[in-house]
């Protein structure tokens, strides 16, 4: 019998959800806590709260220290905040408990920005033997570690530039409505304003694509615009009028003295016609890859999480990003049940010395 | 300044010295010999012999072990053969040189089949603290790191497929004749009873796939057939009548209890409209996605090698294959000149605490 990777999750909201949903479908890890501060989901099983048909026999409980030192878990799941500033108290306490963490904080996936946040956990980590990775599909990994994986098949490289267009209509009602579908123009532009309406990410991904092609940028630059719809577009959630706001485009670009090395755009919104990923590199040679179809969101992000568990327990401690990670992929249905981790010694017996 | 990473051409045919060419081309990377044993290229200077425009001040010699141990490289670019075997003797020498390797034998891209050897090699790099990679774009990237790359995404996987469709009528005359372009059916049937009209590498790209999706296969069986030319086409190099070989069709398949998990299929001819290199995933989520064009086999493969430079000489001691490294990537144009490797602190002037 092979030892179960124990994992905690820390915030229950809905990606949290799909990643306990995912891990606990995973017969190599066992969720063994959970945290939340959601009174409504407090002292509920894990298992309901995330919408699976069976309870996991773990209750949500509002005290992350207690939890994390009851259980001492190998790692935790932390989904609570797409800030930095936000998750990093919650983030020192994981650390100082010297458990690994795996988040899908998006300021996290590259966070050298913030040099002496970054630092010090980095800091911590190591001090306590532990490792950190932000991760997730975007950032984490479309518009960043993907592109810059595929550079590897090129000599040179002259800019490098990512597209994510995602029809929304599919996804989650509160998705469809962060994104601004059937919002005015009005507030749509009040909600940018606010600073409620903004994918969080961009400079991150185009951070990691300068420093992993060693390029030193002088900016970095987001813009956020409506996609306007020209014809009614009606979801299960929401009801857009043509002129009204069917979602948003986001983009962000890399600049050195004034050329875009880096341009990233990002668009989600209801009644697009066609959602596909693609990276086009302009160098030697030019490359251009597609995603036909896209990628799911909220799947591809949990799948990312989970399937970096054994890649950040076997990293060296301290803070990492998934540039800097062996290729994190996923495990085979039909595996033998308990069947060791991926072993290169499993095909030995084929073909011995040929 | 910073200290460029000294390099010794091992093996300057066709790849090798388009690997030496790109090599010189980076200014992280100084050629400081090259060795070879056919007594055409032996006494002549490496730029000239790979087509360069200038000398690079490199003679080729034949004297593998005084090279060596007169330039004192740290990394050897090994390009003389696709056999493990065949390479084993000059590989073991560079190793006990103590000297990294990263090398285009195709057999060494995913080397545990073979147990006793990949053992040994292993052994020898760790015994003087270096370390071996096998890489390329094929094996080394497009059947087997790729698609494990593309699989992070995804929850479950039932199947992986990668199809790669080359036309070979702008490549190199001696490659569309390697893949029996302008053969006649017997002749191809005879080349490949005798083994001269081979890819070599899917066994090794089905064997990394699997090994990462934690399947144990109870088969790997591989196909070759002839793509017969429906129309008359007419290369720089050959001409195929209707009838004859255009090119050639291998198929690798990993089996288990029957069920085919792993499919690659490589075609490579002359008068293919379309060339295309695509994954496709069975699972949660499907994925396609697509290369449009294909991947330009020469120069990806010196890319890879070259690319992979910096990752090797971190990497830990041993044996190591492309799924165990980190992210390999590109160095952008137009980086400082001798401006230090990439680094994740470039970007810390830039928000600096946001």
């Amino acid at each position: 019998m092979v030892t179960k990777v124990r994992a905690v999750q820390y915030g229950c909201g809905p990606i949290g959800c799909s990643v306990a949903k995912f891990a606990s479908q995973r017969d190599d890890i066992e969720i063994v806590g959970a945290i939340d501060i959601d009174k409504n989901v407090v002292g509920h099983d894990l298992g309901e709260v995330a919408g699976l048909d069976k309870k996991l026999g773990v209750n949500i409980s509002d005290q992350a220290e207690a939890v994390l030192s009851e259980t001492k878990p190998d790692i935790i799941f932390l989904t609570t905040s797409s800030s930095l500033r936000a998750v990093y108290e919650q983030l020192e306490k994981c650390l100082r408990a010297s458990v690994n963490v795996v988040s899908t904080c998006e300021e996290l996936a590259y966070p050298y920005r913030k040099e002496t946040l970054s630092a010090e956990i980095d800091k911590i980590a190591k001090a306590n033997n532990v490792t950190v990775l932000g991760t997730g599909v975007n950032p984490g990994f479309l518009m960043d570690t993907w592109p810059l994986f595929m550079t590897g098949v090129c000599q040179q490289v002259k800019q490098v530039k990512v597209v994510r267009i995602q029809d929304a209509s599919p996804r989650r009602g509160p998705f469809q409505k962060k994104i601004g579908a059937g919002c005015t123009l009005e507030e749509f532009k009040e909600r940018v304003e606010a600073g409620t309406l903004r994918h969080v990410g961009l400079s991150e991904s185009i951070a990691m694509i300068a420093s992993g092609l060693g390029w030193e940028l002088d900016d970095i630059r987001e813009s956020i615009e409506p996609v306007v719809a020209k014809s009614p577009v009606k979801t299960d959630f929401v009801v857009v009028e043509p002129g009204q706001a069917a979602g948003v485009k986001q983009v962000g670009k890399g600049l050195r003295q004034g050329e875009e090395l880096i341009i990233l755009e990002f668009e989600a919104s209801v009644g697009t016609l066609e959602s596909y990923d693609a990276v086009y590199i302009t160098g030697i040679p030019d490359i251009e890859v597609v995603i036909k179809g896209g990628t799911h969101g909220d799947i591809a992000t949990a799948a990312m999480v989970v399937n970096s568990v054994h890649r950040v327990m076997e990293a060296p401690p301290g803070l990492i990003t998934m540039k800097d990670l062996p290729v994190v992929s996923a495990l085979g249905a039909k595996r033998e049940r308990g069947a060791p981790c991926p072993t290169d010694r499993g095909l030995a017996l084929l073909n011995r010395d040929g």
